[in-house]
């Protein structure tokens, strides 16, 4: 069975910017969407701000096991219920990949919980990427280290959790590092967040980026069933207990009944 | 320098209820506040969701090194402004220690980015708290476990992200587990979560768990300069690039220019 | 293509104890190896300490996916240049997974670089087994928690690294907790240990057990090719490097030379 | 009380090479023991590779909190007798600080468990250290990088497991990327891995770098008593067990019997 995926584009450059076009007709998500579609196990369609609900709508994203996000220029104009729906996804198993500047996308600042800046300068200097976990599933087929001639820094540091792995590190021309490729799990769900793809250079026509994004739709898939109860507080009665209990001492709750949230 | 301390109290069974009432005269927080004020290197006062602002201005917390929070029956009342202000200081540097039910207190869902979700059951049965941790600076004085013989039952899975470190593990005389103490670092702030004090059972009275509360004040401050800057996403501009570069390539940003949020 | 796998078991309580015989016909190493050989993507085959090598010779292990170790009562009789050997495979890619007395196994303690120590009892008591990482791919078809009715007690404080994941946490009758599902990685290599199995038992039995097995090969599985040259230290040099540099300063190094060791 | 501390020097180029010699005259070990007595909580002294038994006797690091540890042309010399000690000193408690080329330093490998190999290039290039980790309590009083205009380079990938935390990441001129200052715990004490320290290089007389090892000593220290049992396998027994369980099922071992090792 295919690996659903869902890349999702702001969808705003795309068609604003004469540079932006022309490097990517048909916008980034369509470009990142046919690389994915190359991959027999992977099948990719996309989703844009402009469409009725962001086109993540709740029914859509229950048939998604993975879910690539690019945004930038119009972070504040996500409606937050699609956020929270999003966020809901990823704890309930979906696979959440997000590009470049959505390090500022509300769906990642909420998994973090941490403010997620950095710097950054806009000069199309060369970005050398680095393997710093080898034979990691995400780094399949790549050598241990790539570069890209042109391309916005980001630098340290990144106030983001210390993550499960670090994957990559990147070097930049102006005298910057940043850790590039990190992976988290927030509730079932797998977190993937990759930093290169500024909009006015070829990022995405690379081949070790789209070996890249590939590999990281076939890491954060899970194949098991969505847990949909991730917020439940469920209350275990005494009568219930796994092990045999008398109830004891004094208490606020009666049995049974919900907790407070 | 003493390490300033609020303890915050939702303050509502401990008023409503005989019960707590009876346990805890003056409410948990004053047990609390007065278990560290017995340690000469702190300084301890207490602030209330009943108060303005809920006792938690932005001038009092700019000057509070550690703050500890315990809510349970009205985490919906708690003011989000209050509670963004909250994220903010964990973010800049101050400590922040999360007691039992404040599991789904907002200021910790908000810094885990995940449900927060457990089993629960209120039968008043034996917990036995064992160290995982052996030497870690919060079970400083602690024997390899101890128990207490009244508590309220949480079982995982407990849907927070991996720690840093998983300090304290709980044995329930029901037959669950749980991963009682847990630390983070969410941007400058450390993050302790203490699982044990369900509010009709004496437990901020048991020698064990005042000497953790003391142990936890210490580890969570941070005795250098908050840092205030840490949601800013800074321009480096060529000129000013550590390495000398040449600006190339297109761009969509003019120098010096804010980044898009 | 298949997941090559090697159980390998110590097979002395196997051969010398009456009551392990009965239990294990062929010794436990084989009772698993039939569980893992019900997976159609997984070829299991056994080896053992008493076997030339212990039959793991470096030609088998560089065709081997995954090794299987169950050790206990001779873990001083494993040959030092064999124990060497599996380190460097699972530095170069083999995924490794310790079932229970294992812990004190010598690859374990060469690549934990702990102690490893913890406490134990031999009683026949309950052991419950809790999922804290829900959708992890060791847990793939398993409840929230199962049941061993007769185990060996292992207990915390368990002297490992912290987990890059925490994958299961055992309650038990006796009053003890003890993490018992852990994962790791070590250069290449994905390593799990996982607690249950103590010989006058019949867990490999057990269908709950025997699902975690598989997912656990499969999850240390990794499909990449081997790298050989985790210990080097490659000098790069000046002529070489990726940024032009010209050689400066103070040196103790001729070009291409080999570092110290 | 003061932090007890040895630096523990290889004293081989500083004797041998007239570049090092002049650079820190009495070695590299007193420079830094010097850097760290202005500290008015530090009490450093010196250790050789040429002293009998390396300086390092069991009577003296029983008083030792914290051993700084700087190895590179003759690894191969220590006696493994000693780091033996030196790694059980760790388990027990004692901070451990490795300094540069120590990444091959026997302790350091028997505490990862990994090969802890890296690329390297001696050419006086320039380092940049990027604080990764903002108010760890390692980068007190640090600007967000600072540079060495000289050092030899160590690149990616540095095959080390997972740090606690990522303290610094350094770029170096030439291209690469290195992560410079990596946390662990083992046991009771605490690891910091420190990347610079060349010996051609005037490193240990930078302000930075002098301030990065007081913080780190400050942080290793662990005040609690040494735990000496971490490799201990105690046997509780059925009559010892917390909660009353009778013994059942079939079992191998005697009440009260060690295990096996």
């Amino acid at each position: 069975m295919k690996i659903n995926t869902i890349v999702w584009g702001e969808n705003i450059h795309d068609q604003t910017s004469p540079v932006v076009a022309e490097l990517y007709p048909g916008g980034m998500h369509t470009c990142i969407a046919n690389a994915l579609n190359v991959d027999e196990n992977i099948n990719a369609s996309t989703a844009t701000l402009q469409e009725d609900e962001h086109g993540l709508t709740e029914a859509r994203m229950n048939e998604t096991d993975v879910l690539i996000w690019w945004g930038h220029a119009a972070h504040g104009d996500v409606d937050d219920k699609v956020v929270e729906r999003v966020v809901q996804q990823v704890w309930s198993g979906m696979g959440l990949i997000l590009l470049h500047s959505s390090h500022f996308a509300k769906p990642f600042k909420q998994l973090m919980g941490t403010p997620c800046g950095l710097t950054w300068r806009e000069a199309g200097e060369r970005e050398r990427l680095w393997v710093t976990s080898p034979n990691h599933p995400i780094v399949n087929g790549l050598p241990d280290h790539f570069e890209l001639e042109h391309e916005e820094m980001y630098g340290e540091p990144f106030s983001v959790p210390e993550p499960l792995e670090t994957v990559f590190i990147s070097w930049f021309q102006g005298g910057e590092v940043f850790r590039s490729g990190l992976t988290y799990r927030r509730g079932a769900g797998n977190i993937f967040y990759f930093r290169p793809g500024h909009e006015t250079y070829p990022t995405y026509h690379d081949d070790n980026i789209k070996k890249v994004l590939v590999n990281a739709v076939h890491w954060a898939n899970n194949s098991q069933q969505r847990r949909t109860n991730m917020t439940d507080a469920p209350n275990t009665t005494v009568d219930n207990a796994l092990e045999k209990i008398v109830e004891r001492g004094l208490k606020l709750h009666a049995d049974g009944e919900e907790g407070f949230k």
